[in-house]
């Protein structure tokens, strides 16, 4: 067996356990110089928090392991194609490369709404189930300033 | 003064601090029954954490405070349209509307790869800056299937 291979199926066992017990049925690991620094699984009902997706969490492993918002040099293996918060996450942890498994389809044939979230995203403001209303973007823009002109700032 | 505008002007006021001090010039709150039920701040550069945006900081503390991993009933305003991140994050948060103020090109303006990711979503997989590769997928179903069978789960 392959490396890769090896990687994808803890991320699968993972997947499994996660299921079998009170989580939804996504597995995770990060891995850098082929060796996994970081797991996941899916926490959202156990932790009553919807951001805990398999990758999101496997994600703040590793940036605590690592000490670093970035993981350059890392990829992910996830047991499905990221959905659209996972994949912005990704892209937002500068992450390597994406190995998956499953498609969103195969999450849509089991009630999983990441099909509907990529079609969202896609439409118009305007357009979006979730009506969103825009104001008082001049006083907002002060902060935008503010980090403009700061000096001293760490950029992400 | 309106209560939208007060509910925003707290979040902008939150952005300011956070680009004074450690974080990103963003910031968030969410309302339920016309109160605030919970606030947050970029924490990205602070907490080793490139999840921890405005949005998902508040979101995470919303949830805590409601024992709950739907957020119906509530509105959510954030400084900042959201990012895909966030955005996608508000959907499976429940969320009912979103209030924003600055725009994802303002954001661009001041170097935040909001739109970038957005772009990105949008494309084909195989079009995607960060490359994806799908493997294992009979392995990985094996997981959907026990979900898809299991008599006492909690959907999300």
């Amino acid at each position: 067996m392959n490396d890769k291979s090896k990687f994808m199926l803890r991320a699968i066992e993972l997947s499994i356990q996660s299921a079998q017990s009170k989580g939804g049925p996504f597995g995770c690991v990060i891995v850098k110089d082929n060796k996994i620094i970081a797991e996941g699984f899916n926490k959202v009902t156990s932790n009553n928090d919807p951001t805990a997706h398999a990758e999101i969490v496997a994600i703040r492993n590793a940036c605590q392991n690592q000490n670093n918002f970035f993981l350059k040099g890392c990829d992910l293996y996830s047991t499905c194609e990221p959905c659209p918060m996972c994949l912005s996450a990704i892209y937002w942890a500068h992450i390597d490369n994406i190995f998956y498994a499953n498609t969103r389809l195969d999450a849509k044939n089991i009630d999983f709404d990441d099909s509907f979230i990529y079609s969202e995203i896609n439409k118009e403001i305007d357009k979006r189930k979730i009506k969103m209303h825009q104001m008082n973007r001049d006083e907002a823009l002060e902060a935008f300033k503010i980090w403009d002109n700061k000096e001293d700032k760490i950029k992400y």
